[in-house]
């Protein structure tokens, strides 16, 4: 499967030269390429936000994308470049776990990038993302065969996903990403918590931070100012504010623990 | 009229993956579809700013642009979406008003979008921008007749304009647009200003936050930090400080009341 | 040369309606252009950081690009606008001395742009990114001949770039640019830093801020929290913390002074 797509995602900001020297080096090598940026507002290493992040889009991009993620506390290090293979679809990235997510659903294929093959020679300390990472994209978007990149490895290096952990009177999970708006996604999906609400036979709710949070059919369900718990447009249970913002209003953080857990007897489901 | 622009306007910010997730669709329902953002930035909820943002900027796009807005206080309840034509453009936008300053002028038609036809089916709560927009909007620039999305409606809403109000001894507007510069773009077009000044046959000032601010020929024609008043590139009279934000130094804000009056009798003219 | 790349570097910022105006006339007039944004975040009328970033990308850029820089502190006034051809390149700027560090190299050809042959009649004042430069950026990636856009000139503004200054025992230069991360990039190249480590035959350390600063193979040659110098993508010497802020960390700041030195004998090199 074939697509002229290179998705990049980076915690490299908008304000500076580094993607747009990515971009230029891409354009460079397959005129014919559609770049579209998924963000560069990645907050600074944070390797587990850039891997939900592409986990929540890469299944949006027609198959064949190039997706090429650049978010390494290890810059400068002698890490692997990787490029996977997994549900028609193909990453490049440092072999930092940033894709473990990715790679956990469908049969992967994981191959270690041979870096001069395909690397810019230029003045200065090489700058991976844009004369190995970006020329790399570029040239398999371009049509060059995976086995040109380099060998298959199977050791590249894996972040456990921290699935949500299903319990005899509860659910327990963390909270994952918070977006824009202040929402907490969990990584509670909305099939654990049906499949946890018809065995206990009891209405949920979440409890975190010392509060009951009651499910909501949208947001308009609570008052403004309230909290509530949703299915998001992921699939997995999301704390929100209603015209506000969960994460200030709650006090809450990214890994933060979280309960699925029956509506206590003295509460009323809302 | 055909093209294969689609502008997108939201108030997701450039951070998460509400963005890219739409991009993806459309790229892979209209692969030959050009995407240009036009911002992500919108202040949350603030159907307002991306109302007059849009009408900023929809001229100066090509015709059959497809314009895409997702700005919405009200999302997740039944509110409708629309797929309005006016002046050889289309907008796809929720039945919140956004639309209001661009419906305003030329003859609009608008139609309500049926859902089902167009969306995706996933996991999860549906995401009306993922789901439903991007991919109406990727269909109506690779082709598909406006009648197959849905039936025209008049009963749209509309949000007041609130154009400035023309009187005997002054012409009364406000702010309606705070910009990065910090200038501050009012509801006073230059012809009414124009007009406003030949009947009364005298020179204009503005009144706003107590003080008089004068008319200037460019930002070079006060001193550094002094306030002036000129025509903005959209048409309307702006508030600016030279080299520097009329925002923080006047304390002034978007739905601040402004005053066009003759210059005082003791004041010169600058 | 040709190349129907757009690059754009402003300072309008991403959240208002400047840029997409600017990228609609654009796709108007030449719809197979492919725009790609630079950044729009250069700091408010920061001449020097925009002439960095543009020197910093443009090299990357396939030839026949077409860069189009909007960053003016004297917008308004009746300064010039160029259109400089330099290493099979092409450069739209303000005549405000921008380009200096992209002309600085190679036989650099500027001209003037007569506005009225390509700009746009509108309501409004005129704003010169969207009505002028824009339309004279797609006009000529879309083939146009250069003499089109008006008459050669060579009195165009200059600042100097302010080389680094090589002295007996040490090298002077300052800081040019911050980036996200808060690494502070120097004017001192490679080669210069080079021989003059050779002459002098000894180790050499920054010293600046009141400290002397080491230099490090890469960012793991120091501690958490320590600072380095390094030779950055660009090729110039680069002061970073590993894992932190230089810019925070030493209390640095552009423009700030530095000095490659011989280690102090009492100092080991690290």
């Amino acid at each position: 499967v074939k697509s002229s797509i290179i998705a990049l995602l980076t915690d490299f900001g908008d304000q500076d030269f580094f993607v747009a020297s990515m971009k230029g080096v891409i354009a460079g090598i397959h005129p014919g390429s559609r770049i579209i940026d998924i963000t560069h507002r990645v907050p600074s290493h944070d390797v587990d936000a850039a891997g939900f992040i592409l986990f929540a889009v890469c299944g949006y991009f027609p198959a064949g994308t190039v997706f090429l993620t650049v978010v390494d506390p290890g810059v400068g290090t002698d890490r692997r470049i990787l490029l996977a293979e997994a549900a028609e679809r193909f990453f490049i990235a440092p072999d930092n776990g940033v894709l473990s997510r990715v790679l956990d659903r469908g049969n992967a294929r994981v191959r270690r990038i041979i870096p001069h093959e395909f690397s810019l020679s230029r003045v200065g300390r090489t700058f991976e993302g844009r004369d190995v990472m970006a020329p790399a994209a570029a040239r398999l978007a371009a049509g060059a065969a995976r086995e040109e990149f380099g060998p298959v490895i199977v050791d590249y290096k894996r972040r456990p996903a921290g699935d949500a952990d299903e319990r005899r009177d509860r659910v327990t999970g963390r909270i994952v990403y918070q977006d824009k708006f202040g929402n907490m996604i969990t990584n509670i999906t909305e099939e654990t918590a049906g499949r946890f609400a018809r065995r206990i036979d009891r209405p949920v709710v979440i409890r975190a931070s010392e509060r009951s949070i009651p499910a909501g059919e949208g947001y308009t369900s609570v008052g403004r100012g309230e909290a509530l718990f949703v299915t998001g447009s992921l699939g997995y249970l999301e704390i929100a504010v209603r015209e506000g913002s969960a994460a200030e209003r709650l006090g809450m953080r990214v890994g933060d623990s979280v309960d699925l857990v029956p509506v206590p007897l003295k509460e009323k489901e809302t």
